[in-house]
Order: structure tokens, then sequence, then C-alpha cells
């Protein structure tokens, strides 16, 4: 029996192997992240006690009953961290509640029902002889239910939906609940107005017609059909790709290959960029496998993490190419380096430039070999040398669905692994053959994406020029930092009802506390009239309700890119030569007005866009 | 600093607080769960060992290093299990593979990169000093690619998607890559083929014109409108809950639902059905909760199970009411009573019995309360006692998406903390649309699924009278033993290649090894002229395989209720006068060819069905 004891004893190098420097280190380091709300920071020891399956369970029992915000004395002698909230950290989306313990109260008898099959000595119902159990009242749900949405109220953190419906005939308006009741809708990810498009309604509409409303079935069970093989046929082709797998949506391939991937390589570990989506995090937290986060967009940061790991050891480098709340671009060439350098792979989500960047609208990855695409020269090109490429069919495509991209033994071996493909009906026929016609459309056509740029162009300045701040960033999102949830909502519900324009506010969890933002998609359907009559209406919520201006940030020293010295001009991704533009751009900077000049140039594009009529194939 | 190790060491119970005896115990009892292909018995304290993301690191490395089978000598002197395979266990599609170990092999240097910011000592490219680490070449991805789907190929799970295009016009025909290459589909889903009714299309087509192709972003920002709200107050209304939540799918809705209520309770024990979903595994599993397997429809073991918590703890029992693949039906108001007696929430996947049971088609917990919900009167019901309800739109609705039902804050807390709901693209309006219609028109019409069963009763009756096995079940689903994995799927292409008739294999690890099966899933187009050419070539495949005859699988003593006493006549969910045949059906006992007088019932019901042709709501 003592020889059985020490033997689980040695089991733990937590316990044996680590030195009490490395646990005092431990004990005293902020882990940045699995924070969730209201919970104030931890340490990284809390963090890796809470991922033990005995520990874990102690912490949640011990906070449940302490009431979750102490921290003080946590770990003994060893320094505790005061409760604060962190700013600047995203990787918040936990379904676990991080929850701060008091350990010096936590006794043997405080964590009776703790895992396997032990029978805990001193739970009451199994031990009637323990002297002062009494009888314990069941558990009250709805109490619990309407505990965590008190918290979510309190917090700001309480989500309102608006009811937004998108009329395809009158893009880029909308009705609320009421019919008559209309809005200009300034925050859809449906970009490039690919929802109304023609040609994917014709295919839509035909498909449904002689294919059905669903699919019938699981892809191994019934689901499977000549809609799925060709629109996988068509994504691998877009990103020069050997194959591709369609999921449920982009949540569901990233989570499901990431926690596949994650937990079938031995010993891997992902190393995640700081302001990563939810569904990533997801998938690497279900996947069991050791992550390393890295700060955003920081390859220095990134490499150090990678020279950490053996070199035999499995890795995957895990990161977006446009960063949808701040408009931030990965920098996809300089990882697929380190990757090569260091054997890992690369996943790339692309999910926010699909469609958008490239000449085929395949995405930032295509973007930085423009000329070479443009050319049908994939060969050798960033995109090509990326190990898995996700996207999906939901935003600029204007469907819903999502996929992942890479080899042929890749896609075979998630295909055949992930429950998450496996276990669910496949997408409609008629989804999957929109999506295809969608992408096969932007593919030989560039009049949207650059149309939508110019419009995105012309806001940012037209804001800029009002001093309202925009986060900038070189992409096509326009994120206007508001900087309180309260506000950001009152700004949000007073452009809604006083102005007709549907800006939804992006708070936390999406955005960490302090940087809460109203974010504008412009598309190509969004106009003149649209634009002019948005400033407008901007210009009066920031009056009315006092919101900081750029200038204000500046004289604060600047936030997050705002009123930042030397952040105000981040060159746009798509160059003024890709838009064909750069002549004009050269008489603007000469000294032209922006919005002026641009506006003819918007005025031109417009008219040029084609009006389809006939069907796609 | 001794001080702070001894903190440390006190942190987990597992060491400090587990008596030698239950240590050993643990040892040496088998786990059931959580074993993947191929991996062998393991001790339940490997399993928990595995959960720890210390121990769990060494014990992959471990297993990588020593190829993954040997168990012999794990856990030193304690009793080891030879590797077998578990024919009976289904919670197997585990995304980690359980690996085994030998612990006496496993020395500190071999667990060098374990976890947290802790520099490894022994890492090659942090100790250069370290005496004898050669240079390690990069991991080979491909290679492992290669190397999962070689066993995939060896143990006949790796899967061939057939490619099966269903006509809306010639259900339940459909034609394969080839569009003159024609077969009768009896293996979908979409039960009542609503996925080509005339409603739902109309519906569909309609809300595509005015409202376009896809929702255009997340529920919270710009993806909530009419059609979501319409049609979850719809499914709420038809399972006489409060509120209603839906998702991408129901795989989805299990997954994030469990996820979170399971992190979030404080302590929560999740019962879960031996034969439960891979989504509800999962979910589990994400969860993070303590899991409790009690044994398929037994609730004398799921009453052990519950009297062994503490009363105070949330406890959450996790089952289905049809199980898909073998067709057995879940005891509902049992387990809601024992809910009640240990205060649990019961949580029923009623995702094979929507649209298919009850007189609204709201499952088989309405069902059972058949007569009082005809009569408009839920309140009291069985369907009415359950905490909360899962679903799909996939299924007898014909179209795609999953949802939950439950208490109005139930449904509010799923929808402000789970991620696989908050950060997705919502359905499209399309969508949302057709499978409102679809529950409506399966509301208001009974004719679908009482023919669905009339069908179900024929296949089955002529089946068994040519001796083929039919697993004993009693709902729509028609399993059919096989046995054999190769056989299986070489029975599958023969009905698809020599007889035009498509019926997939069901193999590992959708169900268990040895236990490879046809699923045949009738519906209400399914007319005599297909079943009796069904019938035919299965007795044809059965004769030129050599496949077990129900009466051969008796002389063996019987196999999962095929051949078994007792067994064969298993008395279906609808009964003879919920069907409206009760007469037929004593005149039928009294003696009458079963075949013959239920093909006449069958012809009088199908001449009256309705033709749709006006517009639904």
């Amino acid at each position: 029996m003592e020889a059985l004891l020490r033997q689980s004893r040695s089991m733990c190098p937590f316990l044996s192997k680590t030195s009490p420097a490395t646990l005092r280190s431990l004990s005293t380091t902020a882990a940045g992240h699995d924070v969730s709300p209201g919970a104030g920071s931890m340490s990284s020891l809390q963090v890796l006690a809470r991922r033990c399956p005995v520990m874990g369970k102690a912490l949640t029992l011990q906070s449940a009953r302490t009431g979750n915000t102490a921290l003080a004395g946590a770990f003994g002698g060893v320094r505790a961290y005061h409760t604060r909230v962190n700013r600047a950290k995203l990787h918040t989306s936990t379904p676990k509640e991080a929850q701060t313990v008091d350990l010096e109260k936590l006794g043997s008898k405080q964590v009776p029902f703790l895992h396997g099959h032990q029978k805990p000595a001193t739970a009451p119902n199994t031990n009637p002889a323990a002297p002062s159990a009494p009888k314990a009242a069941n558990f009250d749900y709805e109490g619990f239910y309407h505990n965590e949405l008190e918290k979510k109220h309190k917090d700001k953190s309480y989500r309102y939906f608006n009811n937004i419906n998108r009329l395809a005939k009158e893009f880029p308006r909308a009705h609320m609940a009421s019919k008559d009741d209309k809005v200009t809708v300034w925050c859809s990810n449906d970009y490039l107005g690919m929802g109304r498009n023609p040609h994917v309604l014709k295919t839509m509409h035909e498909t449904l017609d002689n294919y059905g409303a669903g699919a019938g079935g699981t892809r191994n069970i019934s689901g499977h059909n000549q809609h799925a093989v060709a629109l996988e046929a068509t994504i691998a082709k877009l990103h020069a790709q050997e194959a591709a797998l369609v999921f449920s949506s982009c949540y569901v391939a990233n989570d499901a290959t990431l926690a596949t991937l994650g937990s079938k390589l031995p010993n891997c570990v992902i190393l995640s960029d700081s302001l990563n989506h939810a569904s990533m995090i997801q998938g690497i937290r279900h996947s069991g496998a050791k992550k390393m986060v890295f700060k955003h967009n920081d390859i220095a940061d990134l490499e150090a993490k990678l020279a950490s790991i053996p070199p035999e050891y499995p890795k995957i480098i895990a990161f977006e190419s446009v960063y949808s709340m701040c408009g931030s671009i990965g920098p996809i060439e300089e990882i697929c380096d380190l990757a090569d350098k260091y054997g890992a792979l690369t996943f790339l989500d692309e999910v926010h430039a699909v469609g958008m960047y490239g000449p085929h609208g395949a995405g930032v990855a295509e973007h930085l070999d423009y000329e070479a695409h443009l050319a049908g020269r994939p060969k050798g090109s960033i995109m090509e040398r990326v190990d898995i490429i996700t996207g999906t069919l939901g935003k600029a495509y204007g469907c819903v669905g999502g996929y992942i991209a890479g080899s042929a033994k890749l896609v075979d071996t998630i295909r055949s692994l992930a429950p998450g493909f496996i276990f669910t009906t496949s997408l409609p026929p008629a989804t999957m053959a929109g999506a295809k016609a969608a992408i096969e459309y932007q593919t030989n056509y560039q009049g949207d994406r650059r149309l939508q740029q110019l419009h995105t162009r012309a806001v940012k300045d037209a804001l800029n020029s009002r001093d309202i701040p925009v986060i900038p960033n070189p992409s096509h999102i326009v994120p206007v930092l508001v900087g309180n949830a309260e506000v950001a909502k009152k700004a949000s519900d007073m452009l809604l009802e006083d102005w007709g324009i549907y800006v939804q506010a992006i708070n936390y969890p999406t955005v960490p506390v302090g940087q809460e933002r109203l974010r504008i998609t412009p598309t190509p359907g969004h106009v003149r009239e649209y634009r002019d009559h948005l400033i407008e209406a901007f210009d009066s919520v920031w009056n009315q309700l006092g919101i900081k201006r750029t200038s204000e940030w500046a004289a604060e020293g600047g936030f997050i890119g705002v009123g930042e010295a030397g952040r105000g001009e981040e060159a746009p991704l798509w160059t003024d030569e890709q838009l064909g533009v750069d002549a004009v751009m050269k008489e603007m900077k000469a000294g032209g007005d922006a919005v002026n000049i641009l506006e003819a140039i918007l005025e031109k594009e417009h008219s040029a866009a084609p009006q389809v009529v006939s069907a796609a194939a």
C-alpha cells in the first residue's frame, strides 16, 4: 500500500518535479487568458489548478460557497493580485467561469464529491453516520439562471437583439418588426451584398425545386451529393489547395479541426494569436492540447514561443487574416516563414477576408501575391504555403456554412475523425449550390470588392474629417471607438430610433471592457446618400452623448491606435493601383478634397457595375 | 520555500486525501468510457490521470514513444488489463485518443515539456548543455495523416461517401453522380418527405426573394430577425415550453447547451445514457463536468447513480427519446420521476422523434399523453415536465438546424453564455421560415407520420417473414443486423449497384464493432412497389453474401434482440388505435396475412393524403 501511494505521488510532476522558484513564478504571473466576466485576474498557478480535474472541482465548489470574488489569501503566503478588469484581454469567451478562491478555507470536508468512482467519506447520503450533515435541499436551477442573467445585466453585457429584416430588393435597407419601420443596415457581414445577388438566388431557387429543402442526412448517410462535391472542389481551387471540407459553419470548422488535430497529434502545442476568434479558442480548449498565446500580430513573441518547444513536437500556429473587431491584418508571410523554420503547421482563418481580398477573392493570403494570382500563377505563393485555410460561406459570400482547405490527406483525416463533421446533417443542397455560385461570381468579378473598399475609404475619411474616432486599420472594417458599454448601447439605440441607422454596439465579451465600439461595415450598396446620412447621424450622436472625439483621445496620449502619434494613416491593403485609382489619389494627395474626389470615383465605379440578369452556371 | 512546496502538495486531494485502498480500487476498475478505437481497456486511475493537465501530457508523450498499445506493467504491481475490443461500448467518438502507458518507464527526463510557462530543464533547445540530446527532426504531419487514415482502412472504418442527389419531384428517388443513374433512397432522415413539401418550398422561395440567401450576421449583430422570432415561438409552443433557441444544428445545440450548463453549474454531475449521441458526449466532455454513464434505458442503474450524488449538487440526466441506430425508446416518464426525486434536470434529445410522434408531432414525450395533447391540454403532461428538449429541423422537418426548448430563464442563460450560439452566423431567413412552415404543417396534419408508421410496420413484417434479422424496437427505425463491417459495406454496395437501392451500411464508430447493420428508414413515399423491390433485394443479397438470418442468430441464443426469446414482437409506440387500424389489426391477428391486410390499409391511407396546392401562412 505504501508503494502504491508512493507511485501515485510520483505520478504528478506538478508536485514532485516543480521547483519552489517556478511555483512562485507561476503564482505571481497574471494569466492573460481564460479569464471570464468579472472574475478579476488569476495567477497562472490558479489557471493550472483549475484545469486539474480534482483541483478544478474544489475551486469551483469553494468559489460558489465564498461568493466568487475574494482573491485575498489565495495560495497562502504567495502574493495575491487584486481583482481588476483586464482591459486588453480578448480570450474571454470561455464557458468555464474563472473563479477565484480562498484556498486556506478549503478543507477536505468541503470537497466531498470529487471524482472517479470513489465514494467520498463525507458525502451526506453515502455516510449516514457522519455527525453534522444536515439534509441538504436540491439545487435551485431557476435561481442559478436568474443569478447568471443578473450578472449580465449588472455588467451591461446582457444582449438585446434587434429585429432586423434585410430586404433583398432594397439592399442595404431592412425593416424592423413592423414592415413599415425601415432602417439602413450598416453592420452586416454580408459585405458584398451577395445575399441578394441574382446569380446566387437563381441558383438556389432552381436547386430548391430540383433537390428540396434539406440534405436529409449526414454526409455519410444520404447527405453527400453533387453539390457538396462541386462546392468543395470550388473552394479547394479558390485557395490553391488540394482539397476542402464543408461544415455547418466556420465556428464548427475551426472548433472541430483544431480540437481534432490538437487531440490527435501526440504532444501537440497550439500557438494562438491573442485576438483569435472564440471558435478557435474553443477548438484549442476542446483539443486538450497545450496552448501558448502570443501577442497579437507579434512575430517576435511568436518566435520566442516556437523556439521554446522541442523541434520534434507538432505545433500549430492559429491566427486570422482580418481580425473582425479591429480590422488589423495578420502577418501571414512572416508566420509561414516561422512555421517553416520551426516545423509548425499554419492554421489561417480567412473568415472576414474571403470574397474581399485578392484578385479572385480568396482572401488576404491571395492578395499578398496579387499580380501572380491575377496572372493565374499560384505556384509558390504565400496562399499555397499556408497549411490550413478556413473560411465562411456566410459573410462576403452571403449564404451560410464554413470550410477548411488544405492537403488531401489533412482534409481526409479531419473528414474521418472530427465528430463535429461526422455526426451532423449536411448543409442543404440549395445552400451549397448558392455558395458555389457566390464564390464563382466573386472569382470572376472584381467590382464588388473594389467598390466596397472605396466606400470604406470614403466612410473612414468622412468620419476622420469630423474628428470621430476610427480605430486605424488597413482593412474594410470601420471600428468607431466609444469606450463604454452603456454609452455604446445608447449610441446604437439612438442611431436606430432617431436616425433609422442600424449599427450594433460591440460590447464585452466580443471586445474587452473599455474598448466598446460601433463597428461599421460599408458595402457596395452604401452609396453617397447613405454615407452622408451616416456621418451626420454619428456627429449628432457624438455631440448628444458627449462621446470622446479623436482629438480628445489624442490629448490623453491615444488609445488602441486612436489619437496615437503616427497611427492615423494606416495604408490600406488594397493599394490605389489595385483599385485603379492611383492617378486620382495623387491629385488628392496634392491637395484636393478627399471625400469629393473619392465620391467622383465611386460614382464612376458604381455606374460601371454589371446589371446581372442571366443565370450562373 | 518549504512552506510553498507544502502548500502546493496539499493542493491536490488526489494525492493527499485518497486512501491507498481507494487508489487500488481505482487501479483495478476498468473504465467503460472514454476509450477509443484499439486502445484496449484502461483502469479508472489511468482515465483520471489522463484528465490531469500535467499527467495527461506525460501519458500521451510516453505512449507516443512506446507505441501506443502496451499496457503491461502499468501502475507497477497493480493488475493490468489485456487489450480487448469492448463490443458494447458506444461512447467512443472521442477526439482524445485513449492511450495506454507503461508508467514504470516514465522518468522525468521523458516529460521535458509539460505545461505552464516553465522552461523544462531537459528540452534540447533550451538547455544546450544537456549531454545526449541529438538534434531532432521536425514533426512529419503528412506521415501522421497517412497513418491515421491507414488505421481507418485497416479496421474497415474508413468511410466512402455515396453521391446521392435526392429528387424533390421523384421522392424517394435520387440520382447518383450521373443524372441518368437513378436509385431509391431507403436511409434518409427526411422521414416524412418534408424536404419536398410544397408548403415548405413555397415559403422558402418567397423568403429567399424577399430576404435573400443568408442572415448576414450573428444573432447579436444584424442576424436576428422576424423569422428567428417566429420559429422560436413556434418551437416553444410545440413542446409546451416557455421559450426556445435555434442553433446551426442540433449537434451544436446539444454540444453548446450541455457544455455551458455543465461548466457553469457549480459541481455539476451529468448522467448520460450509454447510447447517447456523439453531440451529447462531446458537450459533456467539453463541459469538464463530472460524467456518470448509466446503462442504456436502465432506470435502476440511473437511480443508483443519482443516489450516490449529494442532493444539493446540480445534476443533469441526458438521454434520448428515439435512439436512432437501434430504434429503442427512452423511459421518459420514469426518468422525470427520478429527476424529481433527486433534484435533477432532464435533458431530452427528441431529434429522431420530432414530427414523428404525438398528435402534433412534438415527439415521444407528447405521444405519451396522446389524448391530452390531442385535446389541447398540455398542462401537467410529461412533455411539460421535461426541463430541456432538444430537436432538429433537419430530419422529419426536412430542412436544417437544431434547437433547445425550456424555461424562459434557462433559454436566456444559454442564449447569453454559449459561445456556440453567440459567435456564429444565424441560419438563413429562408431556412427558418421553411422550418416553421414544416413544423406548422406537421402540427396540423397527422397523415404523413401515420403513413410512415404503417410503412414501417409493413417493412418490418415483410423482412421478418423472410427471416431477415430486424433488431426489434417500438419505433420507426428498421435496423437490419449484419454483424461485420466489411460484409455490411459489401451488402450496401451490392444493393446500390445491383438493385438501385440505397441503404448505407452503419459501421463503427456509429455502432459498436460486431453490431454493424443496414438501417432502413421508410417514408410515406415508400409505397408497395418500392417495398416489394426492397425485400426481394435484401433476400437476394442475404443469400449471395451468406449473411446470418434471424433463425441462425436464434440458434446461437440471439444477439442484441435478434433471435432472442420474447423479443420478436416489440409493441410499436403508435398503437393500432392511434393509427386508426385497430379493427383491421384484430382481423389480422385472427389469422389474416399481415402484409396483405396492411397493404390494403396503406392504399386507403395513401389515397387520402391531401394534395397540397395552396400556400402556407
